[in-house]
């Protein structure tokens, strides 16, 4: 029954309102699969590579470990699962676009280490008691200054004049990665003929979307009876579908400021120990473990919205696209807000903390301050624990799977193995894989990682090199989970990644337009206060740490305290906070708006999105067919 | 023999290397084109519309003065004159956008004229003798604040918050008319049945290049032999071209300070004449004839350039559209600098003098500074006398182009007035009319007035206002052109505005991106000054001029003089002008580049640039397309 099943999906490659996906639904079949074309180990004994069927070339030219160094057969891969997952591990060549970045940010990450003593203003180490700096906190006591000496010497490692260099790099980078993206989409779908391929028109709508229409209504474009949902319902579902979005995202919110809470409260905590390690470390020890908490947080909102978004999209849209598109749209919203509001908050609002007798507050708790070493330091230590955490809790994933997969298999050919004697047949085979699920977690991986390297990586420019390591495995693991773990997948056409484009260009455009990362440099890191301090008193930055203290209003405490700002006694700002905040301000709209972003603009605006050589192609081709056309046309009359 | 070439051309329409455009290149014959329908003069006698011909159609009902409320009869147009002709028209509805932006734009001045008196510090006016000025250029004379009494309240004319909400609104204008076009091209492409249509691909090469080309080469999509040139040589003549147009930016930039030291050259003269009129007003009047002149080097310079880039663009281009859109860019690209860097210079440079004592020098001669009412009122004065002088030149222009087709029909009709018996023959009263000269002029005067309209509209609200009265000329003028004095000329396809319109979309990016409306009114306009000074000192601005002003240095005058800075005795900045240039900086930045832009890209990225019935209406032919060939095939089968 499979075997007949399967081969008719395969045939039809489309889903309609009747026929084997209802039958599926309704219990009558357990499951409907094209199958594989044999095992995907190769036989013992030697054996020439034309005797080899796809499976077992794919395992054995791809799906291996020891096969990392090699490009990917795309079209292999295309001939034995169809375009759509062709397209995905094409994209997944974004992986050897990482290698110059990690490279590069490696190379600014190793000179920070090695210039980490010189560039540096020695007073905060050197100063010894001189300066007793205001408490981090309400119960917390005052500090010395050079108690902070290796955090500070840390801090330099992710906020020295190679970072902003390699800021505008990744700016390029990703600008002219996406341009490289555009035109290898364009020439794989011309190699594989699915250029004109136009999914909405070739579509029957979704079984779900059938039975939930109200009225029947004629298809504008090819004339058919179909299923339809009248506009007016569909505005108040929509508006139904945004409140819960945006009721999800204030979820996000109350929960990064419980953390927030939580984070002040276990550094008081760590200062009520006594413990002087405990104490210095306090406020990166909070800093860790909120993170960790707020990456729990992160991934289980994340299983529950998807989860929802499911239920939201599940009777809105027409065909299948539509829907995919919808639910990938909603979805990725989401989880944008939610991965990336904690290091925003961190990279942007952290620092607003006010100044002695007259703290900002927050539910009565009076603002986190960052840590003594500043706040791109704290930045640089969730990004690494959101980002390669995530990473490592996705391999567990993967690792699931294939433990999911052992067992299935297992338990399954136990209830076989009483025919022990033959061989069971390839669709039993088969049914003993787990079902395939589908592209949308492994794009939106990919995608989340191409936001934190574009957007944060002025605060942590070992970000490229943790994904690239982190894809390098991603992609033999999904091979491998393709070839030999799934049951075989229907083969969809598709011209390109789809909406997910959308996304990464939406992502790298954010990232330049919004200014953010100039933001970061101008705003977060020491690198423009520093820069002015040079220029206009000391070269050497002497007199620098001092420079930026303020003294506490005599009112806050009996004897003079310190604190970090550019205010007078009385807590106005100085002359030179303004000349700062000038040149900050002009940084961002010289530097990165106008000079990073008329370049990015031209690069886009000169590149052209099809190759040359592929466009005189493609006229070629339409040359031809016109005058194929015209001949048939003569012959005919 | 004009009839037989006329139609053969008419029916080819294209360009051969040899043919008819060779012939007349070699003076075989005097000219070649197709013929009008007929006269388009009405007959005396009452006649049913059903018997007019094309031509008195388009008279009747289009081409006539008091028809200036119709819209255009574009069908008409384009049966007659073709697509490309068509397309001119149909973008001058350019013209009814113009309608609200310039209702507002009038609302915005006429509630400046209003509140002229109110909302303006009163000092200058009461100030009498308290505020002694420096002299405005080293031979001048100290003056009185309150001799400018008149001058700054026409400057509040162009310089209140109304200009700051016109230029936001005339963003929001730009980016929605150009989406608004890009629906209406695609509708009429798809109405004329042009959608489709590839120019490149059916274009043959233009003979002049053909005449030059070294070798013959297969054309890559036709797989005819071509005439060709080798890419090397490309390559030199490319950088040729652009030396060239270097060199003519360079003289353009040499004629930009030849006027502002003639300016400050007329400007001393004045002051030198000793009549208090002429001295109050020596800036206003050198500023006016300052800008006369240069409105006369700017189309000097243009006629001189387009006749350059015309050698320039000769034998560069295979086809006819490559050659039109090369040369379009050529000259678009030095008009632009042309016509746009005095008010450029103005707007953005003109306010850096230095300050007493210390005065910035050009050539030995002090920085020009702006008239005693600011900046602002000197780019209005500047720009109506460019815009509307321009106007007003094209329009002597159209004038001229009559009197010569006048003096054309006069001439040869006494020629043929021998046979005076027998009435002209149809080809002999066509070539009685002028040659039609093409659409390029009429396209760059329509998108230069664009380019006003979008960049400068902060500095002179009436701008739209005067664009909409000449369009409303210039429609029925073009239409009188086309239809009564010029010979018909050969019908083009085209399927839209070419390259026009990338360099609308350019110019209106250029002026939200680049920020230019919010650089004009941070740093030349007086509203954040004020605004800052009502917010941290005094609501009704008492005190305000006081504030703004310094006095010059002990060493320059042995009384106190004042000037216009913020700065301390010694010449320093002030703190407020440090908190100033912080907040210019963060309006340029939070206002214009977030909001402003955030928004029209929104509205870019969410309308769609083909109507969505129109959309729809092109999948259902795509599709009845295909089933035909689907059945065509099954039938020869």
């Amino acid at each position: 029954v499979y075997e007949i099943l399967a081969r008719t999906v395969y045939g039809k490659r489309r889903r309609a309102e009747v026929g084997v996906d209802r039958l599926i639904n309704e219990g009558v079949y357990k499951a409907a699969f094209p199958l594989h074309e044999g095992p995907f180990q190769l036989p013992k004994y030697g054996v020439c590579p034309e005797e080899l069927n796809q499976r077992q070339v794919l395992y054995h030219y791809w799906a291996r470990w020891y096969k990392w160094y090699k490009y990917q057969p795309l079209d292999h891969i295309r001939e034995y699962f169809g375009e759509k997952i062709a397209f995905y591990f094409a994209w997944l060549f974004y992986t050897a676009w990482l290698l110059p970045a990690a490279v590069v940010g490696t190379l600014v990450f190793v000179s920070g280490v090695m210039s980490m003593g010189t560039n540096m203003p020695k007073e905060i180490c050197k100063s010894g008691g001189s300066y007793l700096m205001c408490p981090l906190c309400n119960t917390c006591k005052a500090w010395n200054m050079s108690d902070i000496c290796t955090m500070a010497k840390m801090g330099y490692l992710f906020d020295h004049p190679g970072t902003v260099f390699f800021s505008v790099f990744m700016s390029f980078w990703a600008v002219t990665f996406l341009e490289y993206w555009k035109r290898k989409m364009a020439t794989l779908a011309h190699h594989w003929d699915c250029m004109d391929f136009h999914e909405e028109e070739q579509e029957r709508p979704r079984p779900e979307f059938a039975a939930m229409a109200p009225t029947m209504e004629q298809n504008p474009v090819t004339g058919v009876k179909e299923p339809y949902f009248p506009e007016k319902t569909r505005l108040s579902r929509m508006f139904t579908g945004s409140m819960i979005i945006i009721m999800m995202l204030c979820v996000v919110m109350i929960f990064l400021v419980t953390v927030v809470m939580c984070r002040g409260i276990i550094s008081v905590m760590m200062f009520h120990t006594g413990s002087p390690v405990l104490r210095t470390e306090a406020g990166t020890i909070a800093n860790i473990s909120g993170s960790i908490v707020n990456l729990g947080l992160i991934l289980l909102m994340g299983r529950v919205y998807t989860a929802l978004a499911e239920q939201l999209t599940k009777w809105m849209h027409r065909t299948q696209t539509q829907y995919d598109n919808a639910f990938i749209f909603k979805v990725f919203i989401f989880q944008f807000v939610n991965f990336y509001s904690s290091p925003f908050y961190v990279a942007f609002f952290k620092g607003f903390v006010g100044y002695p007798t007259n703290y900002g507050t927050l539910f009565g708790m009076r603002n986190e301050d960052c840590g003594p070493g500043g706040c791109l330091i704290e930045l640089a230590q969730q990004l690494f624990i959101i980002m390669v955490g995530k990473q490592l809790i996705n391999n567990i994933q993967e690792f699931i799977i294939k433990m999911k997969a052992w067992h299935q298999k297992h338990t399954l050919s136990k209830v076989l193995g009483g025919k022990a004697s033959q061989e069971p047949r390839r669709w039993e085979k088969d049914y003993q894989l787990v079902e395939c699920e589908g592209l949308f977690e492994e794009y939106l991986e990919m995608v989340l990682q191409f936001g934190f390297i574009t957007i944060f990586v002025a605060a942590f420019p070992l970000a490229p090199l943790f994904a690239l390591l982190n894809n390098w495995v991603e992609i033999r693991l999904d091979a491998h989970k393709f070839v030999c773990d799934y049951r075989r997948p229907v083969a969809e056409r598709a011209q390109n990644i789809g909406v997910w484009f959308n996304i990464l260009e939406a992502l790298s455009h954010l990232s330049v337009i919004a200014n953010l990362q100039a933001f970061l440099i101008a705003f977060t890191s020491e690198f423009l206060p520093r820069l002015l301090y040079q220029y206009k008193y000391d070269n050497e930055l002497h007199g620098y740490v001092n420079f930026t203290l303020a003294y506490a209003p005599l009112n806050y405490t009996e004897f003079p305290l310190c604190y970090k700002a550019y205010r007078d006694n009385n807590g106005n700002y100085t002359l030179f906070y303004w000349e700062l905040l000038a040149v900050r301000l002009g940084f961002i709209i010289a530097f990165e708006q106008h000079l990073v972003f008329f370049v990015l603009r031209a690069i886009d605006w000169i590149v052209p999105d099809v190759p040359e050589s592929l466009e005189l192609k493609i006229k070629r081709e339409r040359y031809l067919a016109k005058q194929a056309l015209a001949e048939n046309q003569e012959a005919l009359l």
